[in-house]
């Protein structure tokens, strides 16, 4: 696969923008620096044989773009491993300055774009009979078997309750102050693999399986996935798709997110923090 | 402008899913009910002289569906208040019972469908010259026109500092639980007007435009809004077509919506908690 950077002239975008502020309290009012989490769109486009077409355009933050765009294409069921023949920043001459590092190009393996009427909707397919809970996972089932029983993870409470403060850790000095959601991948004994952040709660989990599936390390089958905020329905699916069997949140799930959980064999847990959880599903990967 | 509602016997969705659940801490195991936000599908779909068209499915939680189809709709610049002749849930027979209220109708007053090719890529349009933070405020310029400086909201920082704690109030047990994002419209000496609930923080805003729009009251120029999360791009845009001037929100904003917010002359607070808070645009509407 190949990697291509964008010219380097080009004005690029970094994770944080500092800004001035007006700091209003009880004691006063003063001016002073601060830093705000970036948001800029993102473009992802695909071609194969000639043919190019752009699939989606999402607010992000700069930074692990490729791996966003590969993750998002992996839990929109559009490009496994083998599937992505190269990926870089755009390099059409057309292209403002602004937006070279504003899109990406991911060139696939095959002769031809695949069929994908889904994007347009962004994620959910909507059918003769209507939307619903059930059509969604219905949707779901046709690319994503629920989970074969081994290897079986199981994890500890005590492995569970010490992600949450790894989780933090591994955030930027800015990412702790909580202008950014974060993702991360544990092994089963709670060791960090790696983690991801993101003004938008589902890229950064995109721009995690976009790693794992870049690096090789797919499916993620004996890892668990930790979200720094809520699971819905999309962070479900993005993680069903990439193989996990464990998926935590730091606060409460949806009704769809457990459903998805219950239907495919996934175990989710929630409010993981000070020491206590919820399991909404799969309990018997956890040794209580 | 008629409402409709959906057949009777269907089966509805509720705002709340009760479910059982594993409840793990350092006291030990146990298992209780538990309530969750509900998430499901909303299909919506516009009809105009014959045709009809979906132009966007969305993951919410159930309740004030008519007033989210017709603010998204007002925030994607489709539909203003005049432009409305009804709105329903889907009386098509095809339809499954479990998807007959997770389908509104929008039936326009025109004879036809408008041009609305930038719901295909949910809210960002492309261009030739690419995607940037800039490209995304050009795009508006041309259905947003800044704020003109009269008549011009005035608020202390006292009363301020009262509106978190109002919106805790009127979200109902559960959305205090942490389980809903929330939105609530203020006038500018503080009284609650109304206040919207959902898994998705755009979802809230969007109930409380198209409750806005439904019942006559756009503009709101002399309101402010109060979301209970961070403040992105997508909120602030949805904040401008409603013509609200002051934009506050508990956690922190991305750098494109500090952006928005001084390219259009919109005031915004953020970190609004605890008897403090940061103006990031607009300052001179805040008596300090």
């Amino acid at each position: 696969m190949t990697v291509r950077p964008a010219d380097s002239t080009a004005p690029r975008p970094g994770p944080v923008t500092r800004i001035r502020v007006r700091q209003v309290s009880g004691s006063g009012v003063r001016d002073r620096r601060d830093d705000l989490a970036t948001e800029e769109p993102l473009e992802i486009r695909l071609t194969a044989g000639g043919e190019s077409r752009t699939v989606a355009i999402t607010m992000r933050t700069p930074g692990a773009d490729f791996e966003l765009a590969a993750g998002f294409l992996h839990g929109e069921g559009v490009a496994g491993a083998g599937d992505i023949a190269a990926i870089g920043y755009c390099t059409d001459a057309d292209l403002e300055p602004e937006a070279r590092y504003n899109t990406v190009t991911v060139r696939l393996a095959g002769s031809r774009l695949p069929e994908i009427p889904q994007l347009e909707r962004h994620f959910v397919t909507s059918s003769a009979c209507g939307v619903c809970g059930t059509a969604s996972l219905d949707a779901l089932r046709g690319r994503c078997a629920p989970l074969a029983d081994t290897p079986r993870l199981t994890v500890s409470p005590e492995v569970l309750y010490g992600l949450p403060h790894r989780l933090r850790q591994a955030q930027g000095v800015f990412g702790r102050t909580g202008g950014l959601h974060a993702a991360g991948l544990f092994t089963a004994d709670g060791t960090l693999v790696t983690a991801r952040e993101d003004v938008g709660r589902h890229n950064a989990v995109d721009k995690l399986v976009g790693w794992a599936l870049l690096n090789g390390r797919l499916p993620l089958a004996e890892h668990i996935l930790l979200v720094s905020g809520r699971s819905s329905y999309e962070i479900m699916q993005k993680a069903l798709a990439a193989g996990l069997q464990m998926v935590c949140a730091v606060s409460a799930p949806s009704s769809l997110a457990v459903d998805l959980a219950r239907e495919f064999g996934l175990t989710l847990v929630g409010f993981l923090r000070d020491e206590r959880f919820n399991i909404y599903s799969g309990t018997e990967r956890i040794s209580t």
